[in-house]
This record gives structure tokens, sequence and C-alpha cells, in this order.
């Protein structure tokens, strides 16, 4: 089978295209035919070295799948040959990657796709609306009638973020680009202002009068701004650091019971992301919640999308294609 | 009654010693009969303005005390004159402070002395323990088989914590002056050492296999070593700040699921209190836990007290002593 791979740790230049043989599944397995992966920003991390997980070689890239099952390890596991499904968290803590024709998934961590949903939207939504889920129910507590902050709004997380919170009932205050807005407010935010006002968005959080979960997910993090409003309690939701070593005003925010929480989805247990895609799938089966794709590419240029991504100007998911129009280009 | 009061928010030097009214319980309080009062930190921050909570004046200062039933508001409150109990959280949210003869304290706030517990501990630990609760049960979450962290053990919050880890389960490594070594093994420290000599708390931590509980209680953050230590899904618990701005790694943090997690014990429920003085009051009764008590001074230097508290040069709890041996100084 076609697969891109590594055979040592390096920059998105070692990832090779080639055949690898077709995994056989084991009794508690799936063997899947992928169909898309969508690129994640922390396959560039574990491809580097820089998030530290064994990596066995040659190691498949990739993380979050769709696809359609081909076989079972065992009848028992409840899917069925051409059942759709989906997945994200391959190609960590041993587990091969996500990009390649087959993939043997582990049956705790596949989900099937619901009927009528669109699976390009469940593989570009499998990280983000799971990382939102993690956020507000897991880390973030987020409960009714509190007050919630998504710093930007418009992006794959803050947009499922806002859905998110708002499903837990609460109030959600939000930034984006102005073009934007409209989302936002679709999702379930109240008030959305232009990130790059900040007087606008001061106004807003100090009208809010007090904010309960604070969560910048573009990582720019202004810790005076927390300061000044977060409720007491306030859990303010780190999953992103555009700044190495930030100065933090600590004893303001321990006086308060301020925490800061830092997350990734790769921590998460299986029982963690089960929960996650039991609230996503409905989502995905209703087109309530959507997910922006930047682009689409074929197999062949895996190592372009990882580099694209890494440069920090792609807006929304890019897609490695291997079943539709593009894969065969 | 004789009081410690100000009539307006300042330095120690607005405490006055006067005469008020004796209040009167109404029908969910208890009039007690003050005995020892504990100078607490968070009374300096409180008086001045510092922490924002209302303070009705004129404003009797103190928070903990140890005292006698005078008389309950109804006889269905379960007090009885004479019996002996305590608080920890008088003069705060609108409530007068405890420096004075008698105290109306509201009954989901007061707690019984066990029999053959020292008056002196139970006020003198009524902070530190119930802060120590908090930090181990409600906002670190430790559990059986983690590694907890204490630095400064020797303090009464770190001791306390120390006692509170092993309680847990957990495996407790903590710093302290080479005198308080003893006093934090018999609390259930496995390993202490000097907390001025950092390599050896760098081996000593670096030999753990992952800290899950990280507990600077001086104050003296070294994020560095947190950093370096942390397992994933680390709770860092701040509970004091020696630096107004530290500067936090937060990418390496949030990347091992590591919380900062700030509280004080002002924001603490009536529920968690209880639960806090639920777990305190055996270790009274047994004295397993013991606080160090710095001097004690009668109400008429209540002001000199807290001075000598800001000024830091105190070990140990100052006690202000409303009916002993030097009440009538």
């Amino acid at each position: 089978m076609r697969a891109a791979y590594v055979r040592w740790v390096g920059p998105d230049s070692v990832i090779e295209i080639g055949d690898l043989p077709v995994p056989t599944p084991g009794a508690s397995e799936v063997l899947v035919k992928v169909t898309a992966v969508a690129i994640n920003p922390v396959d560039n991390y574990i491809r580097t070295g820089r998030f530290q997980t064994p990596v066995p070689l040659p190691f498949v890239v990739g993380r979050d799948l769709v696809g359609t099952v081909v076989e079972s390890g065992s009848p028992a596991l409840g899917f069925a040959p051409g059942e759709r499904v989906w997945c994200n968290s391959m190609g960590h803590d041993g587990r091969p990657g996500a990009i390649s024709e087959y993939v043997v998934v582990p049956v705790d961590r596949l989900y099937r796709l619901p009927d009528g949903a669109d699976p390009e939207q469940g593989v570009a939504l499998a990280q983000p609306a799971a990382t939102a889920y993690l956020g507000c129910f897991v880390h973030g507590n987020v409960r009714a009638g509190e007050t919630v902050f998504v710093g930007g709004g418009g992006g794959n997380i803050g947009l499922a973020a806002i859905r998110m919170a708002r499903m837990a009932g609460a109030r959600v205050l939000a930034t984006a680009r102005p073009d934007d807005h409209q989302r936002c407010r679709d999702a379930g935010a109240e008030v959305v202002v232009d990130y790059h006002a900040a007087p606008m968005v001061d106004r807003m959080l100090d009208a809010a009068g007090g904010v309960d979960v604070y969560w910048e997910t573009s990582g720019r993090h202004d810790f005076d701004r927390v300061e000044r409003v977060a409720a007491p309690g306030c859990r303010v939701l780190v999953t992103a650091a555009a700044e190495q070593r930030p100065t933090v005003p600590l004893p303001q925010l321990y006086m308060r019971d301020v925490s800061l929480i830092g997350f990734v989805i790769s921590r998460a247990t299986v029982d963690q992301l089960r929960a996650a895609a039991d609230l996503i799938n409905p989502e995905l089966a209703a087109g309530t919640l959507t997910a922006r794709i930047a682009d689409r590419l074929p197999l062949g240029r895996t190592a372009e999308a990882y580099r694209r991504l890494a440069e920090g100007r792609v807006r929304g998911r890019l897609l490695v294609d291997l079943a539709g129009r593009t894969a065969t280009r």
C-alpha cells in the first residue's frame, strides 16, 4: 500500500512516499481503508521529536482519519465491512499514523460516521471538535449560566468551543475576524468583536461582569487582560502559546482562585475521546458544526501540506485526500 | 467588650483597641467567648483593601478563633454553653473579625474542638491545615500512589500538606530547613532535603520519575524546575508568590497537561471548610498534626502582632491570647 512515512525523525523534508505492507488487524483492531486525513499541527511536533512519544520506524505520519471498514480482527467488535468510520488518535504513543491507504485502528479509538454526515467534515472536525469538548467539558468544566470567552472564535477549535460552551448552557463571548462574526454567532456566541480592536475586546469583557472560562485559542495570551476580567474561580485554558516565556501576574491570579489549565488532545484517555465523539457525531449528522477546509492534496503531496501548515499561512484544515478527486494526482 | 478594630482600611497602625457592644446571635448563629485568635497573613490583605471583600466599619480584625460557646441563637443548632469551638472564616465577606472578647459565628462555620485537643493548636492549625486540605483534596486532587512535592515543608501549611498528601496515599518529597527535616519525616515525607541546596532538590525531584502535584508553599516558584520534573497532568498549586510577574514556560507546560492552580482559603465554600474540619479534628484530638507557635500576645498588642508578621521575621503562628496567661498584660 502507498503511505507517507519517515525513516527518522526530522523536518517535513524527511517525509517519503512509498509502499509498506498492508497491516493485519489484531483481535481488538479494525482494518480501515482511509479516504482522507486531516493535517494536524501536532503531527509536526511528533515527527520532529518535540512532543515526546514513541515513534516506531518507519513511522507513517498523520493522526486524524476518515475511511471505511475493510475487516475486523473479530466479528464481536461490531464493525461491518463498508461502514464509514473516523479516528483522531493514530500516530501517537507507538501507534502508526494515518496517511496510508490502509490503517489498523484499535476498536476503542474508532467511531462510526453517522448517516448523512460529510466524511470530509468528519475528518476535519475530528481534532478541533474533540479539543473543544476536552476544553469545555473535561478541563474547563463549563457550567450552565457561566460566561465563557473564546478568543479566535473563527478558527476550527474556536468555533467548536463556542458551540460546545453554548451546549453546556454558558453565555459565550468571542473574538474573530469580522468576516467570521456571523459564523461565531451562528455557533452560539452572544457577542463577537474583532480581535484586532483591543479596546472593543476590553469593553466586551469588562461588561461581562466576570469571565468564568477564558480560552484564547490563538495562543496570543494577554494575562493582564485575564487578570482584569477573570471571575473568582476562572479557568484559563491554555492549548497554544505564541510566546515561549510570557510573564504571568501570579499574585493577582491566585488570590482570585484562577487556574491556568494546559492540555493537549494527545493526553486524552480513550474514554474522554469516546465521549467527545458521542457529542460530535450528532453535530456531524445534523451539519450544525462545521470546520473550515483550506485545501485538499493527494497523498504524494503530504510533505507540502505539512510545510504549508508550518509556514502558518493556512486558514482552515488541510486534507490529504486518498480516495477523492485529488487522489490520483 | 474589648476588641481590636479599624475605622477605616489601612496599615496596622490604624488598628485600635476599644469597647464595642457584645453582639447578639441570630437564629442560625452562635455567640462565642474567644480565648485565642491566630494572626493570619490574609488579615493584612483584607485590612488594607488589597484583597477585595466587604469590610463593614468599624471592622473587627482577625479570622481564626478558638473559644467557648456562650449561647446559641436557637437550641436546634446543637451547640451547648461551655463547649469548645473553633472557626477559620470570620473577618471576611462582610462578617466581623475574630479579635474581640465575643464573636457571633454562623453555625455552618463553627466546629467543635474535640476532647483532648489543645485549643492553641486548634486555632494555630485552623488556617494552615484547612489550606492543606483544600490543596490536597479540592484543588490538587491528590490520589493514592501519586508523587507530591511540598516546598517549604517546615512551615505550618507545608507540614500539614505533607501530612494530608500522605493521608491521601501519596509519596511525599519535601524541602525544609535542616532543623525541620525530622518533623517533615514524622508528618510522612519520604525524602526531605534542604531547600537552600538546589542541586540536592533537583536530584531528589529528578529521581522521583515525575511529580504529580507540585506545591511550593513558600511562593518562591521555579518554573524551570517545574517544567523539568512535572509528570504529565501535574497540578502545580499556587498559594503564594514571591514575584509579582514571574515568567512561565507555557508551551512546555501545556504540552504536558500541566495546570497552575491558584487558590486562597477565603474562597472556599462552607462545605469545603466543613470537610476540612472533619479531617483536621481527629488530628487535633490525637496530636498527630501540630503547628509551630511563634509567640502569644495580649489583645492590646494586636497591631504589633500584625506588624511583626508583615515584617516577615516570624517563624510560626502568632496568637492573640484573650483568656490565657498573657491576656491581662
